[in-house]
């Protein structure tokens, strides 16, 4: 393990949580840190998938591109979080590619020891299958959004479902604290960028949302989810 | 126990392959068998989960109910195929409804149960972990269709899955063993009944598919998979 990782943070992530200390630090002493620069891939879509990781400090975005080359968002990792677990899916390949939104650090685990480690660490293994969990579930709410939802309230959930996984508050609302794009926000909500545009457009100018630059504040989560939630018309 | 299951094709489901003998007869020791008639539900949304589950034979279909009322059908349950893992999504609800598509036989066990079997049989732990990823990749199948394909390859798609996951090679091509109907395949591709039974007229008009009352018979699979990569244009 190199310096520059920060132990605490890394021991209360929730799929260490329940591992002796002994145990923690076998684990810890498989693994390779890793940067990522902002724009950097950690893995390429169809790559063949050598390394699983925990992400340590950072943002990563899991995008997929369709054999006609459209790309959608699968979904964004945080800290904490398990990705590239193609072993898990029964694959030998990544299935998606995942670059670094910010500046991010990793772990970086041989994928050779992952069955290993399943067995050795239940709760190791009771905690990926929760990571896998919660993605289910988020996948799941995304398919009921796209099938019955307009997209103003898509969009609306999109933006609430960033704050909750990575939003600080701060006086004015809550902040998205990493770099999300127009183009990002139209590929999780299933719309183009022209429709995110204008819907943001509107928001902002009734105070909803600020662009600032690049970092989304949410000024008015909860009219948001009123909209999202179908009970108050959108603003387009 | 009860007589009546077959012990031979529960021991062959995924789940259980690498248990030992002794393992097994535990695990099958601890479950209940329990029969649904066709239309009958084996859980609903919004019950507690006291129970987990193993489809022995029949189908189910999952669905979610929105705060609106509209239904989505998440997924088809087809033997072998774990469900009600509540505990896996660290929920202490069921997030959907299971109903019997045809006359099924599940086993159940009490969720009490779950976390001591993933610890104590760590390879039953890797069998839902493949299960969660197996629905993983497929909701995100489903969200990559929904966010970039039009309705007509979306509804090829979601057929095409159907007969992977549950059809029977015979004479004409192949038929989808369960009872599906064109509203389960209009939510299963996101879009309306009418839509859905627009395209299959067309389809059967051409030779492609055939209605038989209810079980689906894919004739020209091949055909029905370039609509559905957008090789060929569709016949709406």
């Amino acid at each position: 393990m190199a310096s520059g990782i920060d132990r605490t943070t890394i021991r209360a992530f929730d799929i260490f949580a329940a591992l002796s200390d002994t145990q923690f630090e076998d684990v810890l002493a498989a693994a390779t840190p890793k940067h990522a620069a902002a724009g950097e891939a950690v893995f390429e879509q169809g790559e063949e998938a050598r390394w699983f990781f925990v992400l340590v400090s950072g943002r990563l975005r899991v995008t997929q591109v369709t054999a006609e080359g459209q790309q959608v968002i699968v979904r964004i990792v945080i800290p904490g979080d398990l990705f590239g677990i193609a072993k898990a899916l029964q694959r030998t390949d990544y299935p998606g590619t995942a670059t670094a939104l910010s500046d991010s650090v990793v772990l970086a685990w041989p994928t050779t020891r992952w069955s290993g480690f399943m067995s050795a660490y239940p709760s190791m293994a009771v905690g990926a299958m929760q990571t896998m969990g919660d993605r289910l579930q988020e996948a799941h709410s995304r398919l009921r959004e796209m099938a019955t939802e307009e997209v103003e309230r898509r969009v609306a959930h999109t933006v609430l479902r960033l704050g909750n996984q990575s939003g600080r508050k701060e006086a004015g609302g809550v902040r998205i604290d990493f770099p999300v794009s127009k183009q990002d926000i139209a590929e999780l909500s299933g719309t183009t960028l022209h429709t995110v545009s204008r819907i943001l457009t509107a928001w902002e100018a009734a105070g909803l949302v600020e662009g600032g630059r690049q970092k989304l504040l949410l000024k008015n989560p909860h009219r948001i989810l009123l909209i999202g939630d179908g009970l108050v018309p959108g603003l387009l």
